[in-house]
């Protein structure tokens, strides 16, 4: 069998599949998990591809490490959405982390994964994590002010249970939630299949974060030919990371390391043009 | 209508089309070009796309440009391949070039592309551009020693007429041809959507050539997430460009410019470790 997603009716993109491993509906979508044979088991909601078994490390170190390496002190780290686990499970790889909460709204998405797509087994066993089962734009709303060192917004597209998590007045709160040092990070979609949602993200992030550094790089099961996450900070530069930290870390990762840190950050002629 | 491709049987990629614009079939392969939606005329052969109106820059600009900004002289281009016209076009931005030959086995696809896909309009009118109709195995088998500066190989995967173009033996000739300081850069296939063949290819050149450098980037039409373009020279450092040809030709371009010469030679963790 064949899972499809497609893109904006033009662009198709599918996996190869032996069987159905799981199939659910929650209150916010649909939720499948698919043996494929390129990614493995691979998770798809309202019929996206989300993240498989295999491929899945690009885009899980990418919104996890930068951040992580570029706060002066990622102790306290809040997860909104990623209930998959994979991205905690990269953010617990720093042991500087001394808490991780992880806000996700559909508790059906963390039941299947944690059951059927072993992402995050070292993470949800880790006691360094609380999970929240709620919606994370109310919990930023409701959170204390500076209470976080790092902000990772782990969401899928802006339509259904994640639009939220791409409007202005989350970010305030994001922004408000973070502490002085600390450094935001949320996946900002593909610049090149999706280029003007990429742009409008930026936009939305400039409007609230004083210093805001688009990274890009490729990121499999999407057929977008790269991804984008954006680092924004109070003011600091997200480019400027712990060396040592980056260097503890790096043995343990198949994508990122110290100097992608940078590379990643330089963008198509193109973009740099439109960003200004 | 959905024009699809298929990698291996495990994943598919597909481009929804309003028309076929032509179709044909040569001794080497069939040839279609079909009005697509996301990248207006798009070419396939042998039902593989190969390139399309919009998004080609990333691929032609990368192929081109590196070599192009390494070489100390580039004044005697060869381009093996590039039927469409999108690689001559890029060298010929270059005011240094003072001959480009292009070797094309199939000259349906040169026709094909000529009348229906404007990629090349520029380059198909430069008195500089010379147009070999034939084998580049052949072509360059028989070139003289040391007769180009820079070597560039454009083929499509290595099978069917483009098989040649990756063999120890051929690289051996483009090195030959190639002039002390010169530069050669080959398509190198994905080293995501299928790293052995990536691996392979860089083996292979490193059999050949002292120094073997590869650079990685976005292509869209390819579903691949990820595309690599390898510069090779007799010892020089490829990543070491003349700043000011590249500060000249950047505000023609949309993709390349200065910094992403070496930005794209930072390779996943994963891919430093397997290439040593």
């Amino acid at each position: 069998m064949w899972c499809e997603e497609t893109f904006a009716d033009r662009v198709r993109y599918g996996l190869r599949a032996s069987r159905v491993v799981y199939e659910g509906r929650s209150a916010y979508q649909t939720i499948a998990i698919y043996e494929t044979l390129q990614y493995g088991r691979v998770l798809a909601l309202d019929g996206v591809f989300q993240t498989g078994e295999r491929g899945e490390h690009f885009y899980h170190e990418m919104i996890a490490h930068p951040a992580l390496c570029a706060a002066p002190s990622p102790e306290r780290v809040l997860v909104i959405g990623g209930g998959d686990g994979g991205t905690a499970r990269e953010v617990l790889r720093h042991p500087e982390v001394r808490s991780c909460v992880l806000v996700e709204i559909d508790g059906l998405v963390m039941e299947a994964c944690r059951e059927h797509l072993p992402l995050g087994r070292a993470a949800w066993r880790d006691p360094r994590l609380e999970v929240v089962l709620g919606d994370g734009v109310a919990y930023v709303r409701e959170a204390p002010s500076s209470s976080f060192d790092v902000v990772i917004v782990d969401g899928s597209d802006p339509v259904g249970p994640s639009e939220g998590l791409f409007g202005e007045g989350f970010y305030r709160h994001c922004s408000r939630v973070l502490a002085g040092r600390g450094v935001f990070v949320t996946q900002s979609e593909s610049p090149i299949l999706d280029l003007e949602l990429f742009l409008d993200i930026q936009r939305r992030l400039r409007a609230v974060f004083p210093r805001v550094t688009p990274l890009v790089g490729p990121a499999p099961l999407y057929g977008a030919e790269q991804w984008s996450w954006t680092l924004c900070t109070h003011g600091g530069d997200p480019l400027e990371l712990d060396v040592s930290r980056a260097a503890r870390v790096e043995p343990l990762l198949r994508y990122y390391h110290r100097d992608l840190h940078r590379a990643s950050a330089v963008l198509s002629a193109e973009l740099r043009r439109l960003l200004g």
